[in-house]
């Protein structure tokens, strides 16, 4: 079988537009521009990359981006002080903190140093919780954009069998408990798995998020699946993901490339994200 | 292989005597006395049952413990009041909602209604979002039981193939992310799993927690297996568990009883949370 290769610059490009016209309407409504602010502690290569793509994302749909600029030395104290400001900020409706942090700061403490209601991530364990029990609100976006993935191919969940090789907070497990919610049966995998094949053979749909190139080859995975690569590695010849592209994409149904699968329609969700955000914080005032 | 059968009042039992020493220690020093309430609204036979072990369990270790008594026809705000009370009386050191609650009740609601710091349940959705990310501080009773379960018996979790058979947000899910904090690889089966022999034999430990007598039959489970069974079902001959005891007890390595396995274990574990929102309690004061 031949994969549909995944258009996630396309998909992105309908979500922005999506986005784009809710925001038109909601200034409109309420005279106010949605602003979001960005934590910037340090900087590396890949963030900066990211964050520039966000930026350009949220300027085409009219959300104002800034960016707080502190330095890597910044202790953690003075980190939580400057969160605690942007939360009780009215200005502010969404905040992101740019990970990762280096490596005096607690990753988790500052995720749930951002309040509830301006968490455009989701990584604060309100937001964790409920999208864990299905209310899902603030939904960590590389999770969130697997789903809009599927969705968008139209590739059932239900009853289905999903592998997920990565179990960290903000991939592996929130997107578990996406795909439970939506009656998935889901393994989860990760570097301690004594034999990854016998998962990845089996798998309906297959998620990776190892950040290990090609470590899914032709030989872990069968006909009729779905694959969605959400790894990002950058290597001597450039971007790639943790699929052998070239030799999977002639046996499986469906196959998301890297670059140009995941990581738009991710950047799509977070804007998916600020909109909830600046309600929340439209409503609240 | 004949099964080492788990004696699960015997850990229990061990458990108590932890937490009894901890509470003379902690009332000798605060002379304040551990005290949670239950919401109890409307009754049924099973509730009113587990409601009795665990004042038993609580007299015995030097817990108080109250009921305030709502008739099962009492509105979801008059409810939502008399918790949001519970959460500022000083006196109430932790809050049990009994479950199952009326149809016209949200579950949900209510669990989010407990403050997290007195939620012995963990099943608000700060605790679970905790729970999630590996900060293990109210962690669900049930999860929690398997987890002394197999570690009282010395079951090592990294690497291994588990498979849960329940995916509901206070068994399968939070047991799922415990497992996968130790690093265990982690398959969630349910009721829409189209092959659940599949998973199942292939699982170096089997948790279910299905409710469905004699679902899992010596066909289900190798050799080398433990197994924990949390499923508690009334049936004509007594109460059972989900696996055919008396066949799969000669072929696995581990087996819990149903009843004396997982239950006792839990209303111990309840116990420890008890401690643990009480401590909470007395730091804030």
């Amino acid at each position: 079988m031949v994969a549909k290769i995944v258009n996630g610059r396309e998909i992105a490009q309908s979500l922005r537009q999506e986005v784009s016209a809710e925001i038109k309407k909601l200034v409109l409504k309420n005279k106010i521009q949605p602003t979001i602010t960005t934590v910037c502690i340090g900087s590396n290569p890949a963030s900066t990359l990211y964050l520039k793509l966000r930026d350009n994302a949220c300027k085409e749909v009219g959300i104002v981006s800034n960016h707080l600029i502190l330095d890597e030395k910044t202790s953690e104290k003075k980190i939580l002080g400057a969160i605690n400001k942007l939360n009780i900020d009215q200005i502010v409706h969404g905040i992101f903190i740019q990970y990762p942090v280096p490596s005096h700061l607690s990753q988790e403490k500052l995720m749930n140093a951002v309040t509830p209601m301006k968490d455009v991530e989701g990584f604060n364990a309100v937001n964790l919780g409920r999208t864990i029990i299905g209310d899902e609100h603030l939904v960590p976006c590389t999770p969130q954009a697997v789903l809009t993935i599927l969705d968008y191919e139209h590739v059932p969940l239900k009853g289905k069998d999903v592998v997920i090789v990565n179990h960290s907070n903000i991939v592996g497990k929130p997107l578990a408990a996406l795909l439970l919610n939506r009656n998935a049966t889901v393994s989860i995998c990760h570097v301690f798995t004594n034999d990854l094949k016998m998962y990845t053979t089996r798998a309906e749909i297959l998620i990776t998020a190892a950040g290990v190139p090609n470590l899914i080859t032709k030989d872990h995975v069968n006909n009729h699946a779905s694959i969605v690569d959400v790894a990002v590695v950058e290597t001597k010849k450039g971007i790639c993901g943790d699929v052998d592209f070239q030799n999977v994409k002639d046996k499986v149904a469906l196959l998301t490339p890297v670059p140009g699968g995941v990581g738009p329609v991710t950047i799509a969700c977070s804007l998916k994200n600020m909109v909830k955000t600046y309600k929340n914080s439209i409503e609240s005032v």
